[in-house]
């Protein structure tokens, strides 16, 4: 099915009015949501609606939060986000950054008391009509095992940076610190394919190549997979966003992040309130001019894309450079979505007395 | 051999004096250096002495700079280093952050015009008596191709962060943003073993186990090591260390770094000044209590200690742990040298009529 995305965006805010959200949430909760599937991140665009309103239900996301903050200075900011959709707290935490960066230099805010952020794109992107550098990271439930552990210690927890340039689209970085993200390995579980060597180990701490691997009690492996290619380094950004996400907002951390799924409770004893996030903002005019910052940008960019190939049909890839374009394609054609996430928010119609497709 | 850090240092300290550092440079680089031997990162120790030596015979090295601030904010600082050695440049510009920080809660500083800076750790580190969060990254000489590419484009690129701990030492990530870093490599190039799948590609981009492959025109693969594995994450992670240490400075980037081998010239055409770094210095207390966070901390390593291992001989490694152990045996025990550095520095002292050994 493919549907254009003022509908599917429409429906979205529909159904975050329905839980109860205030109508400027729902609208922004919808276009973070859109903003994934445009650039081709189906995995966290509107197939995690279902998922956010299951978080409701169980009271874990409250839909009309009381968004406070809780302690800053003059480049930083730290907000209670009141059980909020991360949809929501976390646009708000960037727009203070950059009101801050805007007079200082850099802002960033910590937000904790949260729940899923969606895409870190999305927060990180609000800095480059300010000519400034974006940052966003969050921790997640955790699904990454530390090097030489078995045990799920870490969230797939993505750091994204994102800097402009002049012709070109901006240069985005925005990547899980795990070998594999997790949305990569819910499309292998979907096609019955094995993964490749190094996503996933076993509950004993093997190699597999099964795709379910992870659900029979595994673990996905930080970036780099084995300890000969350093996985301790993808462990280290893992625990880089978590420190900065968790424990610097006073949200848990380690092992204590709630779970997105609304059927596992999280654990006892909580060392802090719901996940956290870390977003900022970093103005480029208060390093040196914005316009020969950019003018290197493209530079920068120009010198990849020309950059001697290993396979002369396989360019290499600016990052961020596919996810614009295929926003351009998708806001034209349409966005497709899989039959799973069709029905499931047909599902999700019915129950608030709505309308889909 | 194996030699007392004092010694050591002095000596090193010496060498600097004798290239035109005035002393207080020479005490700082020589201090940096041996902070490398200490931590057990030989090859970003004295190792590395005689190369500084050469780049100053061949000018790019200014031994005796006029490093000056060129714009700035409340919170923000660039820094013109003048061709000095980065082990000066990085630890001032360093400074600089930590007293912004002070004030304002985040301080940055991007240093131009400079060159090699060692340990990346040794920069973030000095922000942890001040109960701030450290940051510091550094572009290189262009070693790693970027995904689907055959063309050494980036440096090993290294990204650090420091957090303060109570009782515990600080965690301490400092990692090339390549699969191996070139030390690793070289230990091997040494011993003649091969190397592991996921370190080197030949210079038509294949596989290859020759530790010499990059000596052969090969190049060094990103984190992530292969396109299943994630390498264009490793390769996003250098590009991100590459534009803010060069693009925002003003230095070079890209292809365009220059060097540290100093038999090689730098390219023509450079779109900046020598080599950049970036550092920076968080307040911990302006997001939360110092106090608070650093428990917490606490509580985030205990996690990662006690979690389940694979190996029952393994324990999992909290970042930064063993380099804070190797030092204690160091400062103790003194530094082990290979055969192969005693021989350079020999010969460096030779070229300044200085003793060594």
């Amino acid at each position: 099915m493919i549907i254009d995305h003022v509908s599917l965006e429409t429906f979205t805010q529909q159904v975050f009015e329905k839980m109860g959200c205030p109508t400027p949430h729902a609208i922004l909760a919808a276009n973070v949501l859109l903003k994934a599937d445009l650039r081709g991140i189906d995995s966290h665009g509107v197939a995690r609606l279902s998922g956010y309103v299951r978080l409701w239900e169980k009271k874990r996301i409250n839909s009309n939060p009381n968004i406070k903050i809780v302690h800053e200075s003059f480049t930083t900011t730290t907000l209670d986000a009141d059980r909020a959709l991360g949809l929501v707290s976390a646009p708000q935490g960037m727009d203070i950054a950059i009101e801050k960066a805007k007079i200082y230099g850099c802002g960033f805010t910590a937000i904790k008391n949260s729940n899923h952020f969606g895409i870190a794109a999305y927060h990180a992107m609000k800095a480059l009509p300010h000519d400034m550098i974006g940052i966003a990271m969050t921790n997640a439930s955790p699904l990454v095992a530390p090097t030489h552990s078995t045990k799920r210690m870490l969230g797939t927890n993505p750091m994204c940076y994102v800097f402009p340039a002049l012709e070109y689209p901006p240069v985005v970085v925005d990547m899980a610190t795990s070998a594999a993200a997790n949305g990569k390995l819910e499309i292998a579980q979907r096609t019955g394919k094995p993964i490749p060597a190094g996503w996933v180990q076993t509950k004993e701490g093997a190699e597999t190549l099964d795709a379910n691997g992870l659900k029979s009690g595994g673990s996905l492996l930080p970036l780099g997979s084995s300890v000969a290619n350093g996985s301790h380094k993808g462990y280290g950004l893992a625990g880089v966003v978590d420190i900065f996400s968790g424990v610097l907002s006073g949200a848990n951390f380690s092992e204590w992040v709630p779970p997105f799924v609304a059927f596992l409770e999280p654990l006892a004893n909580l060392p802090g309130e719901g996940i956290g996030h870390f977003v900022g903002a970093i103005k480029i005019d208060a390093f040196r001019p914005a316009s020969e910052f950019k003018a290197n940008m493209d530079q920068w960019i120009q010198s990849f894309k020309v950059a001697d190939r290993i396979n002369p049909d396989q360019p290499v890839i600016i990052p961020g450079a596919p996810e614009f374009e295929e926003e351009i394609i998708r806001r034209k054609e349409g966005i497709p979505l899989h039959e799973s996430v069709v029905l499931d928010l047909k599902q999700v119609a019915e129950k608030f007395g709505l309308h889909f497709n």
